[in-house]
């Protein structure tokens, strides 16, 4: 098995991206610092008077949804257009797309008027945003797992008809660009326990791609990778004490990572 | 002493009820965290465009004034409403209420507009609610435990008037629906240590009621209770450690309760 | 060494003072937790039609500009005038001054319209607002510890200016009424790998110089100074962890702090 990007995290920490967050208000905190422990460096704005200077000093950006409000989807419009003219990487956690018309119709105008270098969502968001038949239940996803070879292909699709990087996050996790699968059997159920582990993993999706503009592939899928082995480690060092320790093990996890423990403990396929 | 819903939090992890948060982005984290912690499924949305739809899917709606603004006034109005019209239960935490014109007469707006199934707060801000004078500094209670018997009447006399579940949380807790009285001696004074204990709290009334809105005196009362044992649990651990852990160990705790731990430890009276 | 406030943290214990902060959205909680663990009572409020009630109750207030919105603003300069006018302090934490437009505005318009009693900063920010020419990469600090001597005087020329206490955190913190320099040489790099170190920081600087308003040049060194020793101690509590960890064990360090841990780990000069 190909070990892509060995080095990956220790170039983030050389590099120190700046990764430029508009975010939500619930998970914030959490990012910020997932963004440090793997060696990015975050900046949280959203106010439309200063989103495009921000953006313009940034590595990359990564546009949330969590808790979309009227003020901010005029600043995710401009900042994803400033990133888009100066070719930095937008990634879009399209969080709770099709759990209410506010959040379907946004993601819909983010993608007509941005070009994402990744979309990462679980299987009922990504299944919204192409076009399928999806219900969902509040920011969870509600048929995660049931239909995975449906999955990949819900993901292949969105992937060829927005040419972006396409991640569902899952039991096995799924990223494509529309035609390579990579397959990552990572994880934890503990990470579905706590607030912002799908979050956090949008950060690291953007600090990766900051760092390897040219591989969005591989470095969407290291992210993921990254957030799966940090959360089983983080998993086997709190399972008796609860969920309140595995929030702040999986941030120490993802401190601590390197390019031995990514290559010995990651379980992929790639097709 | 009649062990009221015994096998609560089972219940709760079975139906994982999804709840409706529009609340401060101080403690929103924690408040996520402990809904998740304890079974249930939390989902935070305030911009006027979706709460009706996201009170429609859920199970339970929790109003927290904590970090007050215009924008979301509106929004706690619209979703309360729909939360009335099809009958979920509506849980009031009136942070701060009496410590300015803002907060109480926002307050007086709630209370006009919606049927709240429970009210929760402090001695100071459930006094400010009954229309009693009550001095509040800042957003923590200025005279708990201070007049504990006219506490008890101050509880009955507003769960009378708005026909709801009240319940002021102090050294001794105190929930009534106006006739029945609960007493609840669990807790710590290390829960007044940390921020987000009194919002936390309001997250797990929330999740009780959403499980068992047939039973709101009683999930009420188990919702409180549970804090009160997680915290005295959270202590035990950490106190030679510091605050900081100690609010880790609560959400640690909250995650690992059980119906035997809760018959085991609840201390309370029923009048 | 003159050992300056020898009992300031067992003082604000017994004062609990109220700390109004008008902050960001980032690390609020933590600077909650921060402002209780040293002994005080944080309030956050900043919608415009309650700040100036909340800061007439307050004993000093906290404006940081992290994650500035038009809405902010307007609050930020009522309840900044509101302070002057009933004579309470008022510290600023320009977060992130330089690295756009509207902070840098927003900035000036804060010193134009509001007397600070303390103005805390990296390096990057303190300069900007000095006036001199600074390159601010995001919201950390791009030359911190680059030119030592330069930064004394930029701090005491700015302090001169504004008729504020100025302190300059790096690796050698920077504290002046300008005239009197005081040196901090407490403090950790794990302090950079958490976000939100600065802003708690500057909740202490706030809680001290609500107790001690008459002393604000000896309280905010020792403000600053706590955070430095607390830091310290986490992180030998912490280091095999990672930077999850070395947070939660920051805000422990802080809610145990005494009059003799400061005593004999405090490490400064007076010039």
């Amino acid at each position: 098995m190909n070990n892509f990007l060995a080095t990956a995290v220790e170039r983030i920490r050389l590099k120190k991206p700046l990764v430029h967050h508009i975010t939500n208000y619930v998970t914030v905190n959490d990012t910020a610092n997932v963004t440090l422990a793997i060696g990015g460096s975050p900046i949280m704005a959203d106010d439309i008077n200063e989103v495009a200077e921000i953006t313009a000093i940034s590595s990359s950006l990564l546009i949330n949804i969590g808790t979309l409000n009227k003020q901010t989807i005029s600043s995710m419009i401009l900042a994803g257009k400033t990133a888009n003219d100066i070719h930095i990487p937008v990634v879009l956690d399209p969080v709770g797309a099709g759990a209410s018309t506010l959040r379907t119709e946004t993601t819909k105008k983010l993608l007509s008027e941005i070009n994402f270098a990744v979309i990462k969502g679980n299987i009922s968001e990504i299944r919204t945003l192409a076009g399928f038949q999806s219900e969902t239940k509040g920011v969870d996803a509600s048929d995660v797992d049931s239909q995975q070879d449906d999955s990949k292909e819900v993901a292949k699709k969105l992937a060829r008809e927005t040419n972006s990087i396409v991640a569902i996050t899952g039991k096995t996790d799924i990223v494509t660009d529309g035609q390579k699968v990579i397959l990552i059997k990572n994880g934890t159920t503990a990470l579905s326990k706590i607030t912002g582990s799908g979050c956090m993993s949008g950060s690291l999706v953007a600090t990766f791609c900051a760092t390897f503009p040219d591989k969005l592939l591989e470095a969407t899928a290291k992210a993921i990778m990254s957030m799966g082995i940090a959360g089983q480690r983080a998993f086997i060092r709190t399972k008796e004490y609860g969920t309140g320790s595995f929030h702040i093990a999986l941030i120490d996890e993802i401190s601590k990572l390197n390019g031995i423990i990514l290559e010995e403990s990651g379980d992929f396929d790639e097709e």
